[in-house]
């Protein structure tokens, strides 16, 4: 089987998502052009069903699983998003959604997982005994496991959002892109650049967990430390084994954000385009503001927005930080 | 001269906006809708150049005036979000902009009203006096006088937002428009009403500024002592002149919402729908939430959010209300 995307992956995904998701906005975002030096185009995928692009991935492949493969229920383990993603897709289906989720997840996306009726367990552990556990409980009841960036059925679902951007806007110049597992990013550029191969492709990444600018320079998947950086939806200590690859062929620059520019991304993105962004989907903001992409004021820059699943609570105290 | 915008005049002013300003998305809000009890379609002119609606107003008055009449300048009094709409529309026409704002306009729609160029004078008394004030600025300096809600061409201009929801909802049952000076919903109830007699259309008013609520019931324009509700965009003590008897003829129910539901429907957006909404622009989904407006499950509802100018540390100060 391969292990990785093709463009006609991608389309067919898009055909096959259309009737289930959103195709969402592209806001320009006037009010930020000054202080970010270009064009500035938001795909808030905040506004996605579920607030987050996650559903993409994950319909994608349980709408691709057979009857029989998923009758006895789907699980995977998540950072948050993907969990409410596979919750959405298994109670559309009709089919039960276990998820394994990590003790530190935020309150919001463990409520919203339950309220879509999954079974949520909180484990404490490294993501490698979690692992160990989803398999476990995979084989004992028989379910469907939907990795949450390794699988290319779920990189295709991601990357139907470089299909809406395109056409959206075909002229785009740069798209930034938020690097966790590395699902989203392999899925976006493989549709761009299999379809228009001059747009510039960005992958933005906390600086605390520089997984795949390490690789990079290493030339091999480089694992590293866990550092506890605010964007808790990138925190990954080595890249996916099958996305690494893809990144690889296609993504142009891999940049690094600070934590504090983050938090200011979430920040302008209240102020300047009245958006709720959790951190992982700042990043792409936090690096224009740190001067990470290098732009020209005519450049028309299309950051990607992952998802605002973050609580209430949390917001409010990186929004005291500035005014 | 009229002193009501017809149905041409709002086609109108949708042909003469629609280069300058954004048609913003119609989303579905599928995660409000089991706790409001209808399908629930957003109207987010949060998401509008100048993060409010008024730009509409503004910019479609200022388009119709000659060269002549706008060469010294424009000038208008707000609660600040139309100053930031004329300010955009003056500085788009190369004119001067000077807003005369209460002194206690939240600081971002002041930064926002001067970083588009525009001078700003902080006026300390009430709505009369600053009025006076204004008449005696514009006839000194021979400035054009565009009025936030009782200018029949500016009314046509929020319509426009009318003209949207039926394109984009053609089977739409019922509009909920909050009410301020009245300019709003005098516009989007014509264009529905003109266009589609069937469509309820919905005023929301705070509870403590009931002004059109009480001149309904008294048949005739009543004055109310100004109290202070949360929604700054919304104080105003006394139905507007011309929006009354269009809102009068047009409109089916005007229902009261307290503040603490205003507050929880700014919550229920950040939280749900990912969306900034200052307190004015929440009053719809407060409407709903408190029973204000009764609905069917399969209502479809459509609920016009204003504007998302807050400043972030106040608006953090209400999202740690909840969770």
């Amino acid at each position: 089987m391969r292990n990785y995307p093709t463009i006609e992956d991608i389309l067919e995904a898009r055909e096959r998502l259309k009737p289930h998701i959103k195709h969402t906005p592209l806001l320009r975002g006037e009010k930020m052009e000054k202080a970010l030096g270009c064009q500035l185009y938001l795909k808030p995928e905040t506004l996605q069903i579920t607030g987050a692009f996650k559903i993409r991935g994950a319909l994608n492949k349980s709408l691709s699983l057979s009857k029989e493969e998923i009758a006895n229920g789907l699980i995977a383990t998540s950072s948050g998003n993907h969990a409410q993603g596979l919750a959405y897709a298994a109670r559309m289906l009709g089919v039960k959604a276990m998820l394994v989720l990590p003790v530190t997840t935020p309150a919001i996306k463990i409520a919203n997982t339950r309220a879509l009726g999954a079974e949520v367990i909180l484990f404490d552990g490294d993501t490698a005994a979690r692992w160990k556990r989803v398999r476990e409980i995979a084989a004992e009841n028989g379910y469907a496991v939907v990795h949450a960036f390794e699988d290319p059925l779920v990189m295709a679902g991601q990357g139907t959002i470089g299909c809406e951007i395109l056409e959206d806007l075909g002229d785009v110049d740069t798209v930034i892109i938020p690097m966790g597992g590395g699902g989203l990013i392999s899925g976006i550029a493989t549709a761009i650049k299999e379809t228009k191969p001059s747009v510039r492709v960005i992958g933005a990444e906390p600086a605390l967990t520089p997984k795949y600018f390490h690789s990079r320079i290493n030339k091999e998947r480089t694992s590293l430390p866990l550092k506890n950086t605010v964007a808790d939806g990138l925190r990954i200590s080595v890249p996916g084994q099958n996305p690494y690859p893809i990144i690889e062929k296609y993504v142009d620059e891999i940049v690094l954000v600070e934590d504090e520019h983050i938090i200011a991304g979430m920040c302008m993105l209240a102020r300047d385009a009245k958006l709720i962004a959790e951190p992982a989907a700042a990043i792409g903001i936090g690096a224009l503001l740190a001067g990470a992409v290098k732009v020209r004021p005519d450049e028309k820059v299309c950051v990607v927005l992952t998802g605002g699943n973050w609580n209430l609570c949390d917001l409010a105290e990186i929004y005291q930080l500035v005014d």
